[in-house]
């Protein structure tokens, strides 16, 4: 079967896939590695906004209380917090603001979470704890100014629905913690926006709950999130687990829960954010690092924008600490890069979409299709996996599509492709052939970053009556990116090819 | 009295004051301020080696201990080790290597150093300690070869005669901690160096006692080190202290103490490193930030190479963490640079030295005078300062001197003039100018960085029988740098600078 | 006196000042040193447009005739435009086209003018010039897009009104080739912006003559543009000239001439464009070097904007070749800057009308005064200078200013001031110091970059009822920029600076 | 057949390859373009210098005569040979002197050889001549240093064997501009080194009677150069040629040919410099930008070395203007890098010399095969190839090699392959598919670069008795760089690749 793209557009192609990015806690926002990494992510992707963990966590150094005159007070100090927020907007993204974890010194418990010790006990005083986000909020405002700041979503805490992330996943006690947050916020400036409840998936109820309270305790929402992984239970091996996968689809199906669970509600229209998405929930599982996992995703990516207003891959780089520092260059992070800058497989299907045009052509199950203000069609096409790993997946996948390159009666079409697979544009597979070096030498580190670069091909096409037929073969997990250009050709009347020594041009 | 400088060099001038610097904690170089910062140091200066604590405390990941089949191994991951040594090696600095604190999992105790718990209780296996030094610097030598790694100086623990870095100040377990070290770092590779006690001052008796057991055991030792510092005891505000401050000349006094104490031992003609120093030990003393500071170690600079093969400021930022996150941009922190590389009068004090001559002229009470190669003489200058702050010093300080400028019978010098002193090169006092704002806005920052840099003046001086009167007025606390050039006039012979409307050229 | 500046702002500043600046020939946009000068020059200033000679000369290779198959073609080749304009894009600086010279095989004679050989002889065919029109406006807008290139004003010739640029000054040649390639212009696409007669000062009727042409044949003109200079006949001496000067209002009152003849006609709205100005005509007269021309051109730029629509110095490098290649560092340029970067006086002048603030808040003999939208006020000031020379200009200058600081009742401001005179962010002054040196070493350059920046003050002034009382005394030839800040004082409530050793905080 | 590789090194390999690079016009360094080229020539192979044309021209503005006071004088000007030389130096590369052409007001006559006119005449005053050589070199010792220039080798002139270059090829003529030159140097520095005759091909009985001359008269003579090409005549079309060539053999044997005209005489030991080489001597043969070009010139570079001490490709860069500026992206011109760092094949063929080891291990008719001091093998393979053109070469070629790779009795092997040949690593290819876009957008820019790059893969082989067994098949024109390094296996016992979801791990 050949798909024939239509000439017209159906609609815009939604950004909410580069809406915003994960990142580990803001404290590693001051690193050097992370910062030329998100450089690059920039660079080549350009997403919005980014959302991590930590931002009032002692690492920060915020919250500082003193004696003085023999009573207490605190001093917020915004020394690292200043130069994490330069640094994001330098490089042309901004802050998705996550409101935690509690500092030490205004914790009730002591319980915390991740390697780096996270305190997710509720404040000791809520009083204390608005001050801290007012100031946090007031600062922001005089060094960045209020017209930036009120583009920039505040959500409330993360996940309180698991006892990991809020002591005794107390939901009453959360909702506490949001109504004197978000009250906060709007005494602060009341057109900054405020959400929640950044629930992971398996506590759905949470989110229609959050509705009933906040309506009733007219309780300000802007804008709601939850979280999306489709993982199994981790069978560990040192610094590392294996999870099995549910489909991708069901990636989607849990993009698409709150808008359903809303309908009616007074929160039916404000917007969705899934404030962090993956296939598994673990910074320790190598399918991060592969080919299977952009093939994998491909689909949602393609097709998130339907259903909620952002889904924000967790995370854009390796350099993330929660179960402590890495072991090994892969090692299974979350990153679309690991150290370094290497890409991984699934930074190219983010950088992909970022070539592809605004113009929505048509979107099947294997294949995307948009088309550029200065008429070059782009493709993003993957081949099908299989999720549950029994199988490891056709070999060959086979795409034909008629692509419409405009109205000129008979030409030719320029076509240029960019491949990344078991084998090309793979840094992991060039990783573990060269025997898994955990602290790759300078040379090592030199092959990776050439293996990690797609391979690129291009050919011509014949264009008869505006169309070239655009045959595609696909690898086994492979994802790839065509761009279809009508052909100017500026050979002058004069030249003659084969009289170049040597010389046979093929088309 | 004019000085009359000699024409002929004394000496070479001693590059001791360059040996070596100090660092926060080794995790903080994996921070893009730092680096910035170090890149910007080792432009305008150029250390050779940089020391500093926590090579192998948790935040490095280092030491990784598992379980495997029931059994518990350690692996040895050197992710963060290889960035932070990388970084110095591309910004041309070395590592002078401190081994400590101790991983949490290889320790025998639970206490802990500073805000970030450093552990400080000897290993619980002295084998596995020892495996985790052969492993570093076995990786090490894999990584960037024996030649460079022989020449980096190894130190063992610091300063273990203190209880809060050493449980205890145990000195018999030192003595074996350093024993079962050296010996190891010997197996790696007989050609590296290692030393110790790396003592501060207080307790000189212990490296008496450390020549005695490190000869009765044949122990290896290429080189000793010590700390020194001349501060009082710390009258305490918040987030800061004062003390007051010995005389500059006690930092040589101690500089010269292991020299005296090694005489006739075995270890008389090993290299004395002095690997701290500073006026107050403590990170949050505001005058560190000051032009008296500057002032007050001018004489130590010009005269520590006489004394001691190095001395090394501790440290060259304001990015440490040992009492936590700074709370203001000018905290007291022991730093040559403050965050965002603002400089404060005393990394001046070493740019000029870095700019001075090889040749050794003179050296005086309040001056230094070398030459350049190519004929440039070149003067550090500086005010007396009162240590106790019982006066502010007087307001001027003059200098003359008659400087030698080659042998051409009669021509002019042209005379090019740095300052730094209360009023200029001085970014603390345009912060407190400006009402000491804990986190600057960016057109705050651009002020202060101008406000930096040093007063720039020239002017020409006339020069007979090879000879320029120098007459320098020095205002209070001022550091000075002058350099002296004789001059080719290129001048042509139709030129009239009267011709030049509004002009009239002045010497 | 004492100046009042009032609360509310009289205008908004104009931009006139920086709409265009002259360039050295196209062709030196290739250049290094070039591309360099520009980087800086729109970090620091930010000029929107750019004007050079040259576009169609040789150098660049656009027209390039060829046989084939026994006839004549020409082909059209933008291999050097296109690295030109991607240069001048890439800094923020958009082309102001010249349309011109001739290339030498399209040319009726062969008269050049400068150095570098530009032919001033009309088209010995128009529709080739039409072609040669044609090819390069269609070829832009392939590149850029119209939406860019319509912002792009395109002026026809250089100075026809000498016989030097312009074959006989032939004015009836100058309205045929105006005619034909407005024409041209105007069929690329309508709504290009076309102008001219760019006459320089001494033929003023050639504007009326241009209007009478233009109207009578209905000729597109969307502006209309002049040069002005105040400079007397040169008096030469190897490599340079000297010059009496004019008043520097002669200046205004040339930029003021377009407006007041084109009164009544049809183009009495179009803008004017001064797309040349400066005291000196000459590449090789010392005056464009000195603080001198930086305090005679202040109160241009401070008022030109009143009288024309923009007012393009000529030009902002060194990087220049009408006499040839310049035979020392300071030869008397036109540029802001010379080789390597080296900022002159007249340089800073438009750097700190770059740091005025957008409200209008006075102007005088001797003062600009503006605020920003953060309330910070700047003033620019400069000393009165004697154009004829005769006089040095007074040694002090003083103004005094009553400066609205906020409403709040009574606090402090931060007072940060920037100077460039005789002495201070001077580099000729230094150059002429060290003997003129033609190739200054590496050395000798560090020193120049050194003393081009303007010498940098700062203190605290008392405010009363929102005021500040402003005692500026400025040296010969001093232009200096004041920025008033409302100070905030952060001082915590435990500090006390006197327990700083050595120190005693003055105001 | 297999070829066997032995164990031992036979040799060093030669450096002759890059000891030098030729470069259009000196004046052209001043260019952004130029010089970023050059930096990334630098970054990735390493010359070690650089000669061209015309650095005694008048657009490098060094002769300046004046009139003073009724008599001519000479200024010596260095503005723009200072700029060229540091950026030389800056980039790691010194520039390989050639004194010429001739000042238009030095010269004899008025003859000019390129488009832009450089004058070929012999001096009007060889004593002015001389007071030229010796202010240049003087200068650049002044600026450089002795030390430095002393390794500059210095020749006189270009090619004064062709009446395009040297007025009536006069080499009477020639010998007294040597004779003068040569002893003006010597009178400089002694230790200077003076060369010449800089022959093209087809005058090699100059060399000789240069030799008879120089001896006869006592003439400094430190080196000998020639110029080597083995093109045809030109067929010329629009703005290009196309030509024959001779086998790559012929080059070698011009390189061989001065050490076997001088053997005997007392020149038998100076070191032979080979000033220019080529396949074409045309800058508008398209030959120049292909893949067969590479492989043409593949055995060159490996055996070059055995017969003279340098071979100096002519040229770096197609910023190259000797027919005038360029009319398209490609357009046959010497250059690795066509303008915009596009690479171009031969580009690759140096890069891939550059990454060959110290170690020469074999030499044959299609491989050149070496080790690096850390046991990696490096072979650089080509394709044969048709010099003739009747025929474009086999479409594959087929390679066998036994490579020694280290002691182990049994492990395996990492093998990275980069490719260039009709498709890849070849941005020719690519611009053809596109349509030959003259004046690429920055779109197909982007593809050209990303065309320009070699394709990259790698493998696992088997390593038996310490060798890997390695079959390569070339396509036709491919030059390929295979690197085997020795494989150290870090996968830890635990890893099963196969629970990896979808991967199967292949060799």
């Amino acid at each position: 079967m050949r798909h024939r793209i239509p000439d017209q557009p159906a609609a815009q192609l939604s950004e909410a896939w580069r809406f915003c990015v994960g990142t580990g806690r803001i404290e590693l926002a001051l690193r050097r590695d992370y910062q030329d990494s998100l450089a690059l992510l920039q660079r080549e992707i350009g997403f919005r906004y980014i959302r991590g963990h930590g931002l009032l966590s002692d690492g920060m150094g915020v919250h500082r209380p003193y004696e003085w005159q023999g009573a207490r007070h605190v001093h917020h100090s915004f020394t690292y917090v200043d130069q994490v927020v330069d640094a994001f907007l330098e490089r042309g993204i901004r802050p998705f603001i996550e409101l935690g974890f509690m500092p030490n010194e205004l914790a009730s418990g002591d319980q915390t979470v991740f390697w780096w010790h996270g305190n997710v006990t509720p404040p000791r005083s809520h009083k204390e704890w608005a001050g801290l986000v007012r100031a946090t909020l007031t600062h922001l405002i005089d060094r960045y100014g209020i017209d930036e700041v009120r583009t920039w979503p505040i959500e409330v805490w993360n996940e309180p629905n698991l006892r990991d992330f809020w002591q005794d996943a107390d939901e009453a006690a959360y909702h506490r913690l949001y109504e004197v947050t978000a009250h906060t916020v709007k005494e602060v400036d009341s057109s900054l926006q405020v959400g929640g409840p950044a629930i992971s998936p398996g506590s759905d109820e949470w989110m229609v709950r959050f509705a009933e309270f906040a309506e009733k305790r007219e309780v300000p929402v802007d804008f709601v999130s939850r979280h999306a992984y489709t993982s199994g239970p981790a069978q560990h091996v040192p610094f590392g687990v294996h999870q099995t996968l549910a489909p991708a689809e069901r990636l989607l199906e849990q993009f698409a829960t709150p808008r359903r669970q809303l309908k009616g509600t007074r929160f039916a229209d404000v917007p969705v954010h899934i404030t962090e998405f993956n296939s598994s929930y673990r910074p320790d599982n190598p399918i991060h690092d592969t080919a299977f996992h952009a093939a994998y995703l491909a689909p949602v990516l393609a097709a998130g924008g339907e259903v909620a207003d952002s889904f924000s891959y967790w995370t854009f780089s390796d350099m993330f600490e929660e179960v402590g520092p890495p072991t090994a260059l892969f090692h299974g992070g979350f990153g679309l890069l690991t150290h370094r800058q290497v890409k991984k497989p699934t930074y190219h299907l983010y950088a992909f979409m970022a070539r592809m045009g605004q113009e929505l052509l048509a979107r099947g199950d294997d294949h995307l299709v948009t088309r550029h203000p200065d008429g070059r069609v782009t493709i993003l096409a993957w081949a099908p996996v299989d999720p549950t790993g029994e199988t490891p997946g056709p070999d060959q996948h086979t795409l034909r599509l008629s692509v419409p390159v405009g109205a000129r009666p008979r030409s030719e079409a320029f076509v240029r492709r960019s491949t990344v697979d078991e084998e090309h544009g793979n840094a992991y597979t060039a990783w573990r052939r060269m025997g898994s070096p955990r602290s790759p030498l300078p040379h090592q580190l030199e092959v990776l970053h050439e293996a990690a670069e797609p391979a690129r091909a291009h050919l011509r096409l014949p264009v008869d009556d505006g169309r070239a037929e655009l045959d595609l073969t696909l690898a086994r997990h492979e994802i790839t990116l065509v761009e279809v250009t009508p052909l100017e050709d500026e050979t002058p009347p004069w030249w003659d090819e084969r009289r170049l020594l040597g010389r046979e041009e093929s088309r």
